[in-house]
Order: C-alpha cells, then structure tokens, then sequence
C-alpha cells in the first residue's frame, strides 16, 4: 500500500488548516453577497444567505486556493475565484434537492423545502450563472473552459444516472462514470483551476487534476459505503438508503460480479422488487460480506487515494512541503472519516 | 410619430429574410448537436433534439448576427456564438414551464410534460452551461460579462415578479423593470455582443443595446396586450389569462393609476379575490377602455419602437443599409404583430 509522503501532519492539525482556510473563504462569500445585495432582489438575498452558509467545509474552494499555492502563487485575489466553486456546487445542490425531493440538508430545511421549487429552481439558475461569472472575471479562457467543461459532465453524469435507475446490471467502469460526474469532475476542475491561476506549467496543471480526480472518486466511494455501513448518528442520514432504493453502488456491483450465479438471481430478483427489498435487507448485507465486497469497495478507494497522492509528486520543492501535505492528508483523512 | 428609415422593404421580405438567418441558425444548431451527440448521455440528446426545434423564430441568434453585420463584420462563424443565445432562452423555458407547470409550448408538449420535472431542470442546466462555454470560447471576456449580466439580471427579475405576485400596486416602472428582466436583457445582450463580436466601437454597442433594450420591451408590452386583445386561435393562448391569473400589466398598470377612486377600489377588490376574478372580466375590459388603458399601453411599445431605432441612426453606411432596414422592420413588425 502508498506509504504517505510525510506524517508531520495530525488529523488535528488538519482539521485546524481546513477550518481556518473555510473561515477565510466564507469572508469571501460575505463580501461577494454585500456587493450583490444593492442589485439583487431582497427575497433572492435571502435565499442565497440560508443556501450558501449552512455549515460546508467549503472543500472545493480550498482546493483551489492550495493548488494555486502549490504552483507557488501567493495572490490572495484567489479566494474570488475559489468562492465560484461553492456557489456552483451549492447550485447543483439546490437541483438536486428538488430532483431528490429531499426536505432536510446538515440539519436544516433544504431551499425548496423552506422556500418552495420554484425559488429553488430560480437561485440554482442565479448562483449558475454567477458561478460562470466569476470565473469568467477572475480567471482566464482556459479557466472558463475547465469550468464549463465541468458542468456539463456533471450533468450529463446525471442524465447517465437518470437512464440507468432502473439498470441493476451496472459494470464498474458505469460506476465510475457516475461518481466522476458527481464529485469528480467538479473537484478535479477547482484544482486544474487553482493551478492554472497559479501559473503552473501544464504537468502541474494535469499533476493536481489527477489528484482532484481521485480524491473526489475516494470521497465518493467512502461515502456510498458510509451509506452501507455508517452510524446513523454522525452520518445523519439512514443506514441502507441506497440499497432501499436500489441505487447501485460500488459494494453491490462489485458482489454482483463476482457472485455465484445462484446468488446472482436472488440479489437481482430482490432488486427488482422495490416493494420488498426491506424484507431482505440483512440477506443483501450478508451476501456483500459474503463476496468480500465492502472491503474491495474500500480498497478500490485507497487505490484512489494513493492514485491522487502519488500525482503530488512533481511537488517537489521545500517551499510547497505544506500543502503537499495538506492535500495528501486530506486524500488520507477521506478514507478514515465517519461522517 | 416615428417615421421610419426606409420602407423599402416590405413586410414579405422582412419575414423571408427573418425565415431565410433562421435555417442558417438551425443549421449551427444541427451541427452543435452533431458535436455533442458522442459526449453526452443519449436521453440527454434525445431531450435537446426535442426541446430545441420546435418552430421557433430564432430571434435573438438573428439579431446577434445582424448586429455583428451593422458593424462591418462578414465573419461567418458568428453563428456558433450567436446560437448560445438560443441554447440560453431554451434553457429559460425549460425551467420557466416547470414554475407554471405548463403541458403545451408552441403546440407541443413542453419538455417537463414530455420527459419529466427531474429531466426539464437537468436540461436547462446543462444548456445554460453550454451557452456560457460558448460565449466564453467564441466571445471576449467583456461579451462574457455581458451575458453573465444578463442572464443573472434575468433571473433577478423572475425573483422580482415572485415577490410581487400578489402585489397589484405595481407601477409602471416595476413593470418596465419586469418586463426588461424577462425579455429585455438577453435582447439587449445578443444585440451588443453581436455589435462587440464585429467590432464595433463603443458607441456602436451601446446603440445596438439601446435598440435591443427597446424592442425587447416592445415585443413584451405587445406580448401582453396580445393577451387581453389577441385571437386566441393566432396567439394559440386562452384570451385574458394574465387578468385571470391577477398578473399585473400595463394596459391594467395605466388604468389603475388613472382611475377615479372608486373605479380604483372596484377593480382591487375583483384583483383581490382570486376565484371570483372570472364574473368581472367584462367590467374590467370596460374600465381598461373608459381609462383609454389598451391605446396607452400601445403607445408605450411604439415609443419604444421609435426609441430602438433611433438608436440605429449611428449607423449611416450605405454598406449596412440592408442591416439597418431590416432591423427597423422588425421593431415596427412587432407592433402589428398579431401571435
């Protein structure tokens, strides 16, 4: 397995940089919301101040001011452009909330839910196009094209997840395509951008994609297995939802292919009947661990993260030792957190 | 009264010249789609295909085009940026038919209808997005500001009217406000980005802004008119809709503001209450016309008319003669245009 390329770094430290820098970021988010406030509709103000500062960890923002750090930049102009990644992301979360019909998100109602759809589907619109212009303003075409490039993924990622519903014979390779889409790419475009900001040649640039790649597919995977087996209490959401709703994840489709054809059938049949499948719930669960599937799920994320970590390695200078660090203990702490 | 430039063309040409740009357009259109088809998810392209060609009259890529013309530009691949406008307003009413819950969009089945809320807002996502990455990629920074303005002052101005939905003390001035946030701005937009993409100077811009400003408004005020005087077996809309639905425009704006006191309270009270609005309409058609409100409504859309092309009068070349007239005719063709 990838041994780390330092352990000077606590979990403690860690989380201390993350919160500090998420500080710093979310001054950004104030100022931007102070300056759109004289020219914007009071009923949208208000939406964009519940939506936007809800507790996140403002991990996309953060990845692109240390990329940009990592290619040596010290401009602190890049919290303006860091910032566009929350407000895209916390569009697509708007979306995706009326899409998913969920009520709740970190403990409080989510947009629609507390403003109703229509406001929901307006300040997703809204924070979209602000999104675009900021990184338009801040950053250059190239910016702007990594950027659009990665909306679009995401929700052609989507449309891919939409078609496939109801498709309990995804592959591996489908799986990865539909994390990509939802994390990957978003994550992958804030380090690209964060590099391309800090003037990093293009292997820098591709190094910290290939890292953003990675560390969202790490991420993505942890949290579907989370789903199978977190504690409720610090995840916050039911144990076992995605199975409920057969949503194929990395676990099942990983049993699926390495099950005994009889075994097979009764997964697939269970699946096919959405009805019934709470009935089988603990059948489902033995049969993963049966087949070792949560633990090659697992692995398949650690393989991630050594991938994302490994990419760091053209960072090789002393005055970048820090964030080098940073982002490895961050590709590292994904595989151990809870929640 | 305005008179205009030229009356050389006849409305037979305007229309053949309008119908002649749009095929041009759809052309880029088939060809964007062509680009896409082997990137995107499959119900994605089946959805764009459907949501995209339906007999639309292409008018904010024409004035694009016919913008980047006035200025001296015979650059053929304006249609790749010009399009971006079109992918922009569709994505508008896909989202915008999902807030009124419409079923029918020019006599089809809206695209929420057809494949559903979840699809429709996925959609208009990712043409929004696209719409941005080609502005971004064929278009300046500066075309990008303009669009990015516009697009969120659209979006502002949908907020706008959310808030005020049930306020039937809107002034004339809100309604101009409304009206240049719902089709005013990316009018304007094309307009002026057309006008940068040619090169035109900056008070050649801003005189395409002005006329883009003007028409759409125009076109907006006439579009409501059409509701309350329109055939509905040529507009393919129920007559008097909006005064069913309490939306608030200007032949009902001006009358308010003029009405005697008591005529006032008569018409708040029916405004007022919702299910009852139905029995009044023919007390409110009179009261509209014993305050002249129709006629005055009207002829704010032709002094806007006037407006947009005087703002045209920068444009003295015998070279862009055709460009101007053309123009012109569409401003004046809006007010007689009877769907």
């Amino acid at each position: 397995m990838y041994v780390p390329y330092s352990t000077q770094m606590t979990i403690n430290q860690l989380l201390a940089e993350i919160k500090k820098e998420a500080s710093k970021i979310e001054n950004q988010m104030r100022s931007d919301l102070i300056e759109l406030r004289p020219v914007i509709d009071d009923f949208l103000a208000e939406i964009l101040e519940f939506g936007l500062f809800n507790g996140g960890k403002r991990l996309r923002p953060l990845l692109v001011v240390v990329a940009s750090r990592l290619c040596g930049s010290s401009d602190e102009g890049i919290y303006r452009l860091a910032c566009a990644f929350e407000y895209l992301h916390a569009a697509t979360l708007f979306h995706d909330d009326i899409i998913d019909n969920s009520d709740i998100r970190r403990g409080k109602p989510t947009v629609n839910r507390k403003f109703g759809t229509t406001a929901a589907i307006l300040a997703g619109d809204f924070l979209h196009a602000y999104a675009m212009s900021s990184v338009g303003r801040f950053s250059g075409k190239e910016g702007l094209r990594v950027f659009c490039e990665a909306t679009t993924g995401m929700v052609d990622g989507e449309f891919m997840q939409l078609r496939n519903s109801e498709n309990h014979n995804l592959s591996e390779l489908d799986y990865h395509d539909v994390i990509m889409g939802k994390t990957g790419l978003l994550i992958s475009a804030a380090c690209a951008i964060g590099a391309i900001y800090g003037g990093g040649s293009s292997e820098r640039v591709l190094a910290l994609q290939t890292y953003g790649e990675n560390l969202g597919c790490a991420f993505q995977i942890i949290d579907d297995l989370l789903d199978y087996q977190g504690d409720s209490a610090k995840t916050g959401k039911p144990v076992g939802n995605d199975l409920l709703e057969g949503k194929m994840t990395l676990p099942l489709i990983i049993t699926l292919n390495k099950a005994a054809d009889s075994d097979k059938k009764d997964i697939l049949t269970v699946l096919a009947d959405g009805k019934n499948r709470e009935k089988f719930v603990t059948e489902i669960y033995q049969l993963i661990e049966k087949y070792n599937g949560f633990n090659l799920a697992r692995g398949k994320a650690e393989e991630a993260v050594a991938t994302a970590c490994s990419a760091l390695q053209v960072f090789n200078g002393k005055a970048t030792f820090f964030e080098r660090e940073l982002l490895e203990g961050l590709a590292n702490y994904v595989l151990i957190r809870e929640k």
